[in-house]
């Protein structure tokens, strides 16, 4: 460090020398977690057996984290704020843990790693150990919300945190690799949605780090009026902070940071005396720093600070080459560890005072243990949505619209602690009730158009942007700082966020099991409508109910999936899922007029059941069946009903039993998932030997996977989609999958050999009714009205 | 239209005219297509019977498309271009399809839909019709590589299409709900990977239409500076074209096209003379015109023109309202398509004789059908690159650095017809080698220290960003346009692409099976390295080996998954599948050190059969065996192998036999994918009643999934990734996840009974084999030696 009594800035020299002080020790800490098993304080000279065995972590931008921790220290203590901190490059953990352990966050939530030699030893060595932490910012991290594992939601995550919380600034600092990936690219967008009255601010720090793990980043290699412009054009002011003398640095970012959280001061002091509705510019910082900072600048000639080389262990071999351990010793001594830490291994008292004290410290503010915040939504009694519902399959409802006036009311009952989001389809997906509640947040342009069903508003509490990676990190984040949402997407389109519910699963799931001082957070809720079987008119593009495969490969402790077959159903279903923690619920339901079958009191009970029998559908009575139809799905259970229907006007001696699946997982096994159904239970409903003809919203195989343990699994007969679709019509399209009435009572039929000619003669007429209705589509472009207009016969 | 003469700028009054005339001539067509099913000329006044029964279909991008349609055949015509185009918004296929069809090409390609009164009926009536054509740019659709069901991809498709096709200019359409996602907002930075000396170029139209569905888009409320900075801080020089009195439109986009081409022009003149290497500014438009401009302003009061309710159908109701009839038929009528289509319904003479000729229609353009000009990649013989592989797992090998070799040489044969792909992880996944024939392409700044291993060059070939969406887009814009390409990703991270992947096999499946004029393209390779097993130091967020589930859903002719356990079978698959064309090739394969077990030519053998029998593994001979070790993937066979010694030392009297499994859906039988195992085989391979132990790479219930055809498939015991994982030596994962060489050969005992008391005891040895495992593991962070230097044994 240059002399820092040299360098204007706001800084007074003591205060600089305390920033650099807590910057030296959290490196000092970082390098140590990556290399040392033992020596903890460097009381004696390196030998290799204080070196793990295996060198695993990331150094490339712990020290740049670690300044930015440094100075945010200094500002919440001098403006008392009320601070989280997101770690964008969630793999510089070694700066993260090793910020809690200096707040002395991470003794207080273990204390075998507390603060003394032992326990920096230990803290040393369990980090990315067999038995020990990760080396990312994993749910084990106090003070962190967001992993890093996957990169590119650390700002959406953010803005999710922010909303609904007008105390708090999240700073996010977003990597220069993570700042390539397309999530973060348009997550900067947020600042569009961010109500300045209402919510807290954001402060991104864009890292220059400069390298990803083996290459230059591109915002790193551009001109910098370039990328001035980029951030100018995303809506933002930047300040850049650029160097490497540590004294220089420190002053440019103390001045900085102070230039922000005034602005940021300013800007929220208008809002909220009487100036809201207009987008401020937001303040955000570009901090340009070397890769590694304060690593060795070159080791054997080659690069290593300031070059990607520094992105994991820099010195890989220092316990073969005696020369690579000397310059490791030499490199933690830099850092002076001996002037910031007692000798029994306490950090100074003139650190210890450097920090913010209780839930101020980052790594102890509540909002990123988001569940000790939580409070439960306030749930209108769902039984008063109720559709009427006079005999079973008599009359049609749109499901999600009756949700919608349900949903309509929980906002209303909650007016800050829950969101709706969606990507430009909360009409479309027929949730519009809501804005008779509330309107979409918007704090771009309005225009005069926009009074005409517009519904835009600055308070609006329905989250609508055309990227469903920033719909779903808004959520993850709103979620995660204990508040409660539901995202809702085209079926096919969800799948662009695989990846991101695997991730936030993975979250949950650890945090469940291996967590204890982390408090239970609200339930991940996803509304998959406009489903495959309604995109007849979209085409092969949208047609793919492919999510739910992927949500069955995490842990059962942690997912569940629920297709309500009608609108009653679907209203018991949300009400269980919004008031549920720790889960990710996925719920089916089309947004078309559907048929409904159960009044409200049989769908609470069918649905608390998760599956069950219908016995007014069914012809099984007392005796057993010969054949089951089972039906999971919207679409699938009305073609189910519509079979078994035929079913019964040609064999009115057919004993046929009926079942309706609601919750998926009840096909497991308990052995599998805390929802499955006892094998007695099982085979009480599927008596074994009996024949099922499962008529399946999704892809065949799933139900295959799910029910492979069960015995007699050879007697079940799977429809679904099969990927085949275009513009069709709703029957062609099940028909072309195999999902139609006509190919179920086939089937059926084919699993009765006592009907015979009878079966041979009737199926014989339900391949004709199938080209019959194939043509009647192609020359009408609609299908017939009795299909249209179908209705379950009450005569049955 | 004003005044057209009046307006300043490049057309004259005739041209003007003319492009004006070919203009109102698209938007009559898609209109038309709109609602009509009969009276496509308007030759008598319109009636409820000519409208189509169901109205599918989305007006609001279409005349702003077919505006810019109109102008880029001026510049064709005028310049002799070699261009495509590509429409982001793809639900706008009318106008898509209405220039196709002025342009003759759709007459061409479908002579039913011909140039005369029937034709155009036709052609309106099965538009968005069951059995017609799609509402999106379907591979049905002439001149299309990009069907835009699934917004954000037309930028990255477009960069890769111009990817060594320096004579080519790709016209991107992004349409500005599109803009609003991840993928999107990232592709923008493709530009920095683009050579103007070796590329072609991309001009990108913004087209800022206003509306999506149901709400405004963000670029099109913000400030124009702050849209132009963002444009800049992309690194492009944006053009505005703004309005919507028609001549003054007309006139500034012909200027506006002539500005860009022309700096286009320079660009690559400068470029391809010596200049190169320098990263140029290249243009933009962004063109802010009326969502569904030239439709009514208002309907009963409403706003349609210039408002969300443009998007769709913008006049729902024309059959039943006699009123909204006449508005429909005065809006077609404004068009004058009497001056535009002789009465016999042939396009009129002028019209006909503005259209480019021949392949310069970008309708026509064989880059729009890559297949016509793939050339079959020169592959080098891949037995050249064996691993010497003196006896079965005696040996190690990284497998994906013996692939690098391969192909680096690939790359050196193939100088301009492949590219590889990586989301910076192409060294990590040990592919270097590529790196001694070509670069990474980077036209961003170089420093000096990228001398030091930094591989970056205009020149290179190898394209890295830290985008898995990005790299995914410019490798199927490549394979589109007939090229080749591999793509290597993380395994977890792989299913940030999940959709992407899907839509392209959805395309693939299409194109082969209804579109014969499509000449078959290159396969998607997809190479998934640092896979789950050897992510136990990155922890549980890099561990997820699922995206294998999704693949599967896919129509079983279009999807192949490989396992090759070795380099040797890496390689044979490899070069199996650069040969191939039409398929999405997912090969999963590690890229740290494993054991070799094949010599080449049974490597390629065992992968041209896809499964087999390893006599050399087991001790079955020629009698029934008793169980079955089956395993598919690198570590898994290993783990399987490894138990299977520990069964071969303790029982050498048990009849055992080993089975390893590369091509995935050998599982299935026949009926269910063309790789099937007949069953007949698969019983000779799995004796019916014998159980068999299968140790699966990924999630166990894909097995099931794939395998439930099978005859008694409750003999299947699978073992695979259970979501278990932390930091974690390879074997802890694979105990925690039960597919190590101890869980297996204790399933393995409980399959055979007559093990009796002795299998018990061994049992009980192998349990504390376990632990003690783990607490090594634990306690010295790696695993023991005799774990680590594992070999099959020679003496068995």
């Amino acid at each position: 460090m240059s002399n820092g009594s040299m360098v204007p800035g706001p800084l007074s020299p003591e205060e600089l020398q305390a920033v650099d002080a807590w910057w030296r020790a959290a490196n000092y800490l970082a390098l140590g977690m990556l290399y040392l098993q033992d020596n903890p304080l460097l009381k004696r000279p390196l030998e290799p057996s204080d070196i793990k065995a295996r060198l695993l972590g990331h150094w490339g931008s712990d020290p740049g984290q670690s300044f930015i921790w440094a100075h945010l220290n200094r500002v919440i203590r001098a403006r008392d704020l009320n601070m989280i901190y997101i770690a964008g490059p969630g793999h510089g953990a070694p700066a993260t843990l090793a910020n809690a352990y200096l707040e002395g966050t991470y003794p207080e939530v273990y204390p075998d790693r507390g603060w003394d030699e032992e326990g920096m030893k230990r803290f040393f060595k369990l980090f990315s150990f067999p038995g020990g932490v990760g080396s990312h910012c994993t749910p084990e991290t106090p003070g962190s919300i967001h992993e890093g594992g996957e990169l590119g939601y650390s700002l959406s995550h953010g803005f999710g945190a922010a909303f609904d919380n007008p105390d708090l600034i999240v700073t996010v600092v977003v990597g220069d690799g993570e700042a390539e990936t397309g999530p973060m690219a348009t997550s900067w967008h947020s600042n569009k949605f961010l109500n300045p009255a209402r919510d807290g601010a954001v402060l991104p720090i864009l890292h220059l780090n400069g390298y990803k793990i083996a290459n230059p980043t591109l915002l790193a290699r551009i001109p910098e009026e370039e990328l001035l412009d980029l951030f100018r054009g995303y809506g933002y002011t930047p300040y850049v902070v650029a160097g490497e003398d540590p004294a220089v640095m420190h002053q440019q970012m103390a001045a900085t940071l102070d230039t922000c959280l005034d602005t940021i001061r300013d800007i929220q002091r208008r809002a909220r005396t009487g100036d809201s509705g207009k987008r401020p510019r937001w303040p955000m910082i570009i901090l340009r720093t070397p890769k590694g900072w304060t690593a060795p600048r070159t080791v054997d000639g080659h690069y290593v600070e300031g070059y990607w080389r520094a992105h994991q262990v820099p010195i890989p071999d220092v316990t073969t080459n005696p020369e690579h351990l000397r310059l490791l010793e030499d490199w933690l001594r830099s850092y002076r560890p001996q002037e910031l830490f007692e000798p029994s291994g306490r950090p100074a008292a003139f650190l210890r005072a450097l920090a913010p004290t209780g839930p101020r410290r980052m790594s102890a503010n509540p909002h990123a243990n988001g569940g000790l915040l939580r409070k439960p939504l306030r749930l209108p009694d769902f039984r008063a949505y109720a559709v009427a519902v006079p005999h079973p399959g008599a009359v049609e409802a749109e499901n999600t619209a009756v949700l919608g006036t349900y949903l309509r009311d929980v906002i209303r009952r909650n007016p800050r602690n829950f969101r709706l989001f969606g990507p430009d389809e909360t009409a479309s997906n027929r949730l519009q009730a809501v804005y008779e509640a509330t309107g979409k947040a918007w704090m771009a342009e309005n225009r005069p158009e926009d009074q005409d069903e517009g519904h835009l508003s600055p308070d609006g509490r329905v989250m609508e942007m055309l990227s469903e990676h920033t719909l779903e990190g808004w959520l993850e984040g709103y979620l995660l700082t204990g508040r409660h949402g539901l995202l809702n997407s085209y079926e096919a389109f969800v799948h662009i966020i695989d990846s991101m519910v695997n991730q936030h699963a993975k979250w949950i799931e650890k945090a469940r099991q291996e967590v204890t001082w982390r408090a239970p957070i609200a339930s991940l809720n996803i509304l998959i409508s406009s489903t495959v079987w309604r995109q007849d008119h979209n085409g092969f593009t949208h047609q793919d109910p492919g999510f739910l495969d992927v949500v069955t490969n995490k842990q059962a402790g942690v997912v569940r999936i629920y297709l309500p077959p009608d609108a009653n159903c679907l209203l018991s279903v949300a009400d269980h899922c919004l008031a549920s923690t720790d889960y990710v619920n996925v719920i089916v339901a089309d947004k078309q007029p559907h048929l409904q079958y159960l009044d409200m009191d049989s769908a609470a009970t069918h649905c608390a059941k998760g599956i069950g029998l219908w016995d007014w559908a069914g012809t099984d009575a007392d005796a057993e069946p010969e054949v089951v139809m089972a039906a999971a799905g919207d679409v699938a259970t009305m073609e189910a009903l519509a079979a078994t229907a035929l079913l019964r006007q040609h064999f009115p001696d057919l004993r046929l039993r009926f079942v309706n699946v609601v919750d998926l997982f009840k096909l497991q096994p308990p052995s599998q998932h805390p929802h499955g159904l006892p094998d007695r239970d099982y085979d009480s409903l599927f008596p074994p030997g009996v024949p099922v003809v499962f008529n399946f919203h999704g892809y065949p195989a799933l139900v295959h996977k799910l029910t492979y343990r069960r015995a007699h699994h050879d007697r079940l007969h799977v429809h679904g989609y099969r990927e085949a679709g275009s513009i069709n019509t709703p029957l062609q399209l099940a028909i072309l999958n195999g999902i139609d009435r006509f190919h179920l009572a086939i089937d059926a039929i084919d699993q009765v050999p006592r009907l015979g000619s009878r079966g041979t003669h009737v199926k014989e007429w339900l391949k004709d009714e199938i080209l019959r209705h194939l043509a009647y589509a192609c020359e009408h472009g609609i299908d017939p009205p009795e299909i249209r207009n179908w209705r379950w016969p009450q005569d049955l």
